[in-house]
C-alpha cells in the first residue's frame, strides 16, 4: 500500500514541516508554523495504521510536542545533533529494517540518517547537495504542502483512503 | 443581487480565511493569520444583509470564535471531522435549501460538503482534485485575498455596495 | 525638497505598512508586522521635519500606537469606518490644504479620502480599482517595502539625507 | 580557509537574519524570525572557531540576545544608530585590523560601515544603492537564507565540515 513498503516515516520539523522560520520574542518564547494540509494527511495516515510516523529533531522545544500529539505521533526525539543516535532508538523499538524507513530532511545534519534509510524525500527549498541525494523532492516548499506532497507521492490512493475517512465520521 | 441566488455562503478557516499556517509557541498558545480585504467584504455583505456566512471547520480555537465575532458571523462550527452534521443544523436552522447555499473550502475534508452545495469555490493553492470541483477558483491564494475575490465574482456590483457603505458613515 | 509639495502624507495601516494579516491567539491578543525599510525612512523624514507623517486607520490597537512611537508620528486615528472625518480634523490642526496633503491607502474604505487628497499612491497588491485612481503605485507590496518606495519617489534625494544622518550621529 | 582571510564577520539583524519584519502585540511584546539554514552554519562555524561573529543593529531587544546566545555569538551591539561607533569597540577588543573584517548589511544605515571593511555582502533585496557596493549579492532573500549562502560562499568547504561535524557527534 505504501510505496518502498515502508513501515515507518521518520520527519525532521524546522525547514520540513516548517518553513524554516523560529520566531523568538522578548519574553522567552519561541514559536514555529505548521502546515495544516501536511496535518491533514499525517493525521489520517497514522489514525489509520496505513504508515507510521516519527520526528527526530536537533533543536528542543515544547512546540513539537504539541504539534506531534495533534498530529497522533508518539515517537519525538529532540535535541539530537547526530540524528543516527534517535534512529538507532527507534529501530530497536519497533523491530524494523533500514529497508522499512523513510526520512523527510532538508539539511546538512540529516545525512547521517539520509545515508541510512530505504526513501530519502527532502522539500524543493534544501540545498542542492541535499536535493542530489533524495529519491523524490517535491515542487513545494517545507511549511507550505512539501509533506503533504510526499506523503501522496508515497501513498498513491491517498485521495480515496482521505474520502472514506472523513464521510464516514460520525461527528 | 448574488449570483446563483446563494442566501448562505459557508467559509472554511484554515487554507481559505488563511494561508493554512496555524503557528504553536512554547505554552500551549496558538495563532493564524487573517487577511484584512477579506475581512471587509465579509463584513460589509454581512452588515447589510447582502449575504449570510457561516464556518465550518474541523479544528477547533478561540481564535476563530473572535474572528467571527469581528465579522459579524454569528454561525461558528469548530471541530467537525464531517461537516455535513453540522451542514444540516445550518440547513434546519434557517429553512435553507440546498440550492441557496454555497461554501468556500480547501482541502479532503470538505468533499462530503463540496457535492451538496450550490456554488463551491476554493483558493487557487487548494489540491488539483479539489479546484476540479469548484465553479470558481480564486487566482489568490489562501489567506492573500482568496475569499475577497471569490465575493466580489459573486457579488459584481460590490465596488458600488462599498464605497457607499464607507461614504454615508458618519464615523 | 518634497513631490507635489506635500506637508503631510498620511497613512494607512493593513495593506500598507502591513501585509494586510491580522494575526490573532486564544487570549484576546492581536499582532501584526511591520517592516524594517518603511520605518527607517519614516523615522529619518519625521526627524529632520522633512515631512508630516499621520496615520488613520479603521480599525483598533496597541500595536498602531506603539509602532507610531517609534516612527515619531504623532497623529494617529483609529477606527474611523469613514476616514474624511479624522482628515478634516487633521486639516485643521495644522492649517492644510487638500494640495498640500498625500496618502498610502489600498482599499474601499479608502475611496473618501483618495477622492480629496493631492497625492494618493499604493502597493502593487492594491485591487484593480484603487490602483487606477493613484498618480503612484509601488512596485512592491504593502509591508514588503511599498512604503520605503513610495518616500523614495516622493524625496529623490533621500539616499544622501539618510546617509548624512547616520554618518554623523556620534551613538 | 576563509576567502579575504575574514576573522570577524559581522551581521545586521533586520533584514538580514530576518526578513525586516517585526511583529508587534497590544502588550507591548516584540517579535522576529530567524532562519535556521542560517543558523545551523552560524553555529558549526562558530563552534570549531573557523570564523567569529558579532553583531551590530540599529534597534534593541531581548530577541537578538537570545538568538545571538543560541548561535554562540558573544558580542551584540545594539540600539547604534552609527555603526562605525560599535565597529571600533569590537575592532579595539580583538585587535583586528579592517582588513580582517567582513561584514553583512542590507540598508543605508549600514553605508558608514560598507565602507570600511574588507568584505561586504548583502540579501538580494537589499535597496539597488546598497547592492552596488557589494562583493557578493546573494541569490536569497534576507531570513531566507541569505547569510547561508555568503556563509558558503566565504568557507567553500562548509560541505565537508558541516558533514563531519554531525556525524562524530555522539549525541
Amino acid at each position: 500500500m505504501v510505496k518502498y513498503n515502508l513501515k515507518l516515516l521518520i520527519l525532521d520539523v524546522d525547514g520540513v514541516l516548517t518553513n524554516g522560520l523560529i520566531f523568538f520574542d522578548n519574553q522567552e518564547n519561541e514559536y514555529k508554523a505548521f502546515n495544516v494540509k501536511d496535518g491533514l494527511a499525517i493525521r489520517v495516515l497514522s489514525e489509520l495504521q496505513i504508515l507510521k510516523f516519527a520526528i527526530i529533531t536537533g533543536r528542543t522545544s515544547k512546540i513539537v510536542e504539541k504539534r506531534a500529539k495533534e498530529l497522533l505521533i508518539k515517537d519525538v526525539f529532540q535535541g539530537y545533533r547526530n540524528k543516527l543516535v534517535a534512529y538507532n532508538v527507534l529501530k530497536e523499538k519497533y523491530k524494523l529494517k533500514d529497508s522499512e524507513i523513510g526520512f523527510i530532511g532538508d539539511d546538512l545534519n540529516d545525512l547521517p540518517l539520509i545515508e541510512r534509510v530505504a526513501f530519502f524525500a527532502c522539500p524543493t527549498d534544501a540545498p542542492k547537495y541535499i536535493k542530489e541525494k533524495a529519491h523524490f523532492v517535491s515542487s513545494k516548499k517545507g511549511g507550505q504542502g512539501a509533506v503533504r506532497e510526499i506523503l501522496e507521492f508515497l501513498v498513491p490512493n491517498f485521495y480515496e483512503i482521505a474520502k472514506n475517512y472523513f464521510s464516514n465520521s460520525s461527528f
